[in-house]
């Protein structure tokens, strides 16, 4: 089925509403483009004020156009757009671009417009573009509709390219053009979203996966008004291998902020897109340059890479600040295996380093039989993912061509660095090397795309899971309810006990074992321990007796009018680490899970771990294992280790309880989840479920 | 005094032994850079074999050249220098460079050979760089000694530079310039030194402190062979209003193995070299282009500036993704005053920003009288510190006589960031504003620039103490001892009790008051509570008497033959947070003392502060303020705040201690010293001073 985009994306024949003489003007420059770069399919100008424009016959209205128009574009004001649009859709013409800013971005008035053109575009399913955006352009049929003079001033592209660009803003989508053509990267399509008032990043991105004519997306996202469509889009890029390297604005409070006031989008937990775009295998760049080099590592990822790189060059010192900043950036530089050290040492002077990186030494550049048998064995070793050569100017030229013949032999990513001016870097990107000009640039590039490779190999997505359907309490709910749902999703709880009386809180606390906890049981207290609910290391009945009446009476005090439903009875346990389980529903992304370090410091080092939601046991132990905190599980300095089995299966159920809440439940937490040693398991201290705030 | 330096650096005739009249060998490629770049002093190639080279006359000894001559430079083998340079030095040559290979790096016999060398330089007073190194060039005077064909193929400097670069490795010397060439830096003094036999990296430093040509010092750090010395030529740099920008080489394991394969040096604690380029008035660079780009900043330095940064541009997105790389690199964007958001508002439409990021619009940039207006109130607001424009190619052309008018009327730093082709970038850097190409090169020069800035107006250097002598105990000494030696200098310490029978000890617990904690006290035992000679919580006479029995007979039992010098009695005591605080000797800094939260996860997480001793108050104020913990002791969450003023005072104290101790005393720790509320004081939790291991 064809989509309802292709009119917009891929027309035939254009017509330009508002057409100008002038290529300064916005009904002109698009003009000017198709008619300089040969545009193939029909262009009809339409103004009553002109006959003809850069050539081109000008109709008067658009009902005179005689020919059948696939896409028309509005360089009109924004009051006249939607009365245009019934107009070009009585013609029959299916799909349109608008221009004009004062839409929703620009007060009541505005607001005002964009209804009423989302109104028409749903009753007649026109495919309507912007508005308030800047154009497109397919560079593989140079069907231009962009006012953008970046056609103008970037190197043009002679041939197909296969890059599409895809940005929440028209500024953004022309600065990227710019830095990607001077380094040569070739682009099918340049797409700019505006206002998304009827067509949404999402759309165009499915547009994008279907595309034949592209393979890899770069992307800016301020905000997602879809995200369940956008996964859907990134599982089908991902099932056709194509990819999506995507820069996503308002990481931080003033970022989110001014992407904010600029197209009222909200930016989003910043942490949440990270994880998500992990798992969606896109990779996420952080600024243009970059960005243009993660698309041409990315045309190359048929080739075998991962994060241990060999580092080969001609001196010690380059080799350790490559190391240095490669480490820095997550990479690894594993110790060469000895076999493949001897190899290397049969040619290389004693001052060099047959390690990683490996030193040649100036001497050996010179030695190209010896150059050809490092990178040969450096070729096919298992010891390592990718060949990094780091040599400026003419020493690379000087190993240019065995470089070239070792990338032409073996499927491993090759890459050259050359600070210099080597003359081999266009035979070498013939030969599929990936060169950089500049160290700060590889780094920021090769570190996420190699990242990514390893990540490819292991990335699994859980399979929904089946899910028995739990009551759940009337929210608020106390502590006990929370954990009796919790303990619902397939992990045993440890015995409590939920006492009304004194009596019942010795009983209980009989029967778990002294020494135990007391704590006030309260749909209405969050805070427990402020509000003096809580008394713990409770060694017998004398001091339960006490508790009883100490935390119930506190916490009335501390909350008047608080609903009180007794007292819970925990026994008191000792543990390894202590972690703080969250599941939520993000707006963008719905039901989402946070695994962190407990306590205070959480907060202060910000080490946590996020996912969609579902997860299985493989992904929890990913989570656990991508905090920095995870030593303190895994016998940190001769500590006994922490029970990680029964702390993932506890991870999965807690996501799993949210996943079966009803919509009205916002969050699931348990924290602390108490971690105790291996083969000893977990034990809740405390849980909540919220509901959502109306 | 003229510099022992001077006729390396700066010589007036330069003999060449062993010449070649091949420009493609070391003996030639120097003679070729010498007549091609018009060096005016004496020439004088050396070699029995020829009578001409590069149409100068060759003689056929050195003893056989008329003329005085300031340097000589060998281009000869490493068996033949030392005997060579004795013929030098009975000629009268003052100065040397030793290109050979094969000393100090290469076995045992390398070794021999720089022994050698380094007796007569001792004997004779000569001054000899190398060996091991690839030359110099005074790019002033065209005194080319360099076997570097980067010079001609870099791009050529007219007239004068003030920028000298110093490196502990020649390929990086090379790499470098190559590097800031391309970006227009004009050079005065390009010094690699090789093996330093002789002339280490400081006495060059020192060299260039002096030099009138110098301005800027570009430094490539494996290894600081005299710490001291490198402390005294920062000073005067600082002193004299010069400035370092320093690579250190060595900041991962592989990249300190690097370097250290290389040239046998050792690349030290990676965060003390941090610290102490900090408060050396160092700013640290992490790649060769970032380091030119430093260097042009630096530049500017006579410019105010620091850490608050206007951003004005002309979109949302790239305002967003600005604020967000800056924001993440630690500088600020602070919104701007009221009054001046309504001076910008005044012309800019209600879609584009006014708070911070500016966004003027795109339409805003064609009036120029408007930018001009908002520039101008960029430039003199208290509000910020810095103006940056980000405006792809032709937006920037239109505000750029707006924007070197500014730059030119207000001492502020203004930058540019034009990631398009804009044609004004040569009159904006002639108005002093820094141009940026690339926003990733952008960021990375200009936040440690910016923070060097900042830093610049309170970096201080604490006064030398005068400290009494105070005795100190035999070492291995018990906690007791080590308390007694660190209250000594100037913090009263809280009563603690010292019992040698458990009849004192519970003397010692009443006087001190119950709770009390009871713990071993023994030198020879490190990890007490891993021992089982530590008991907390005790409550009253009859526990404090088991205690003495329980923590005595473990800790015998755990180490047999530990002198046990009794039991310590201490007050339980609760507070806000425990830090650690440790005065250690640095191989290269000396006295370096480290500030960071307590307990395991310090490690984890490595939020440590660190500096060169002597610290004052103010420091240690500083040093808790660089730790992300610092917010425990802030009032995080609604929690007591910390007692900082009494942390601070035993910090110094601490340090103090250190500075006072005899040599062999290699480190004085407390760890944890518990913070109590504020007004509280703290209290040593345990303390500890290990001598220097042989």
């Amino acid at each position: 089925m064809t989509s309802r985009l292709e009119p917009l994306l891929n027309p035939r024949s254009i017509a330009m509403i508002g057409a100008s003489g002038n290529p300064g003007r916005i009904g002109g420059m698009p003009l000017e483009l198709l008619t300089r770069f040969g545009f193939e399919g029909g262009i009809y100008p339409v103004n009553p004020k002109y006959q003809e424009v850069f050539g081109l016959r000008c109709w008067p209205e658009i009902e005179a156009v005689p020919e059948p128009v696939d896409l028309a574009v509005l360089a009109i004001a924004a009051a006249e757009v939607t009365p245009m649009l019934r107009r070009c859709h009585a013609k029959g013409i299916p799909a349109a671009i608008v221009y004009a800013a004062g839409f929703a971005e620009a007060g009541d008035e505005g607001a005002r417009l964009q209804a009423e053109l989302e109104a028409f575009v749903a009753e007649s399913g026109m495919a309507v573009a912007g508005p308030n955006c800047m154009g497109f352009a397919n560079l593989n049929t140079q069907a231009h509709t962009a006012f953008a003079s970046v056609f103008k001033t970037a190197p043009a592209q002679d041939g197909p390219g296969s890059v599409s660009l895809l940005t929440q803003s028209g500024n953004v989508c022309a600065a990227v053009y710019a830095i990607a053509r001077r380094v040569g990267l070739p682009f099918s399509h340049f797409i700019n979203t505006g206002n998304e008032a009827c067509l949404d990043f999402s759309q165009y991105l499915e547009y994008l996966a279907a595309d034949p004519q592209t393979e890899i997306v770069l992307g800016y996202i301020e905000q997602l008004r879809d995200g369940g469509r956008f996964v859907q889009a990134c599982r089908e890029l991902e099932r056709r291998g194509k990819l999506l390297i995507a820069l996503k604005a308002g990481a931080t409070d003033k970022g989110a902020q001014a992407v904010q006031s600029h197209t009222s989008a909200l930016a989003g937990d910043r942490r949440v897109y990270a994880a998500a775009f992990r798992q969606l295998n896109v990779i996420e760049a952080t600024d243009f340059a970059q960005m243009a080099h993660l698309a041409s590592l990315a045309t190359l990822r048929h080739r075998a890479a991962g994060k241990r790189v060999a580092v080969l060059t001609m001196s010690g010192a380059l080799g350790a600040i490559l190391a240095d900043k490669f480490i820095g950036a997550g990479l690894s530089l594993p110790d060469l295996p000895p076999d493949l050290q001897e190899v290397l040492r049969g040619g290389i002077p004693d001052y060099g380093m047959v390690g990683n990186p490996v030193d040649v030494t100036g001497n050996v550049v010179n030695d190209p039989a010896f150059v050809r048998t490092v990178l040969q064995a450096l070729g096919t070793s298992d010891a390592i993912d990718v060949v990094v050569v780091y040599a400026p100017g003419y020493m690379l030229d000087r190993m240019a061509d065995a470089l070239a013949e070792a990338s032409r032999q073996h499927r491993r990513l090759f890459v050259a660095i050359d600070t210099g001016q080597a003359q081999s870097r266009a035979a070498l990107r013939e030969a599929e090397v990936a060169v950089f000009e500049d160290l700060g640039l590889a780094v920021a590039a090769l570190a996420p795309y190699l990242l990514w490779c390893e990540a490819r190999a292991t990335r699994r997505q859980a399979d929904q899971p089946v899910l028995d359907t739990v009551a759940m309490p009337a929210l608020p709910c106390n502590e006990a309810q929370a954990r009796a749902y919790v303990a619902a999703f397939g992990v045993p709880e440890a015995a409590i006990g939920v006492a009304r009386s004194a009596d019942e809180a010795v009983r209980d606390a009989r029967r778990v074992g002294y020494p135990v906890a007391v704590k006030v049981l309260s749909p209405d207290i969050v805070h427990k321990t402020e509000a003096g609910g809580v008394a713990l290391n409770l060694a017998d009945d004398e001091a339960v007796r006490a508790a009883w009446a100490d935390v119930t009476q506190a916490a009335a005090r501390a909350q008047p009018g608080a609903r009180i439903d007794g007292v819970m009875v925990q026994k008191m346990e000792r543990g390894v680490a202590e972690i703080i389980v969250g599941a939520t529903r993000d707006p963008v992304f719905g039901p989402v899970l946070t695994v962190g370090l407990g306590g205070v410091l959480t907060e202060i080092y910000q080490d946590t771990s996020h996912r969609l939601l579902p997860v299985d046991e493989d992904i929890a132990l990913q989570m656990l294992r991508e905090l920095k905190a995870f030593a303190l599980l895994d016998g940190f300095r001769g500590k006994p280790r922490g029970d990680v089995a029964a702390a993932c299966q506890r991870i999965v159920a807690i996501g799993n309880a949210l996943l079966a809440a009803p919509a009205h439940v916002s969050q699931i937490e348990v924290n602390p989840l108490l971690i105790k040693e291996a083969g000893q398991g977990v034990a809740v201290l405390d849980a909540l479920i919220l509901p959502a705030t109306p």
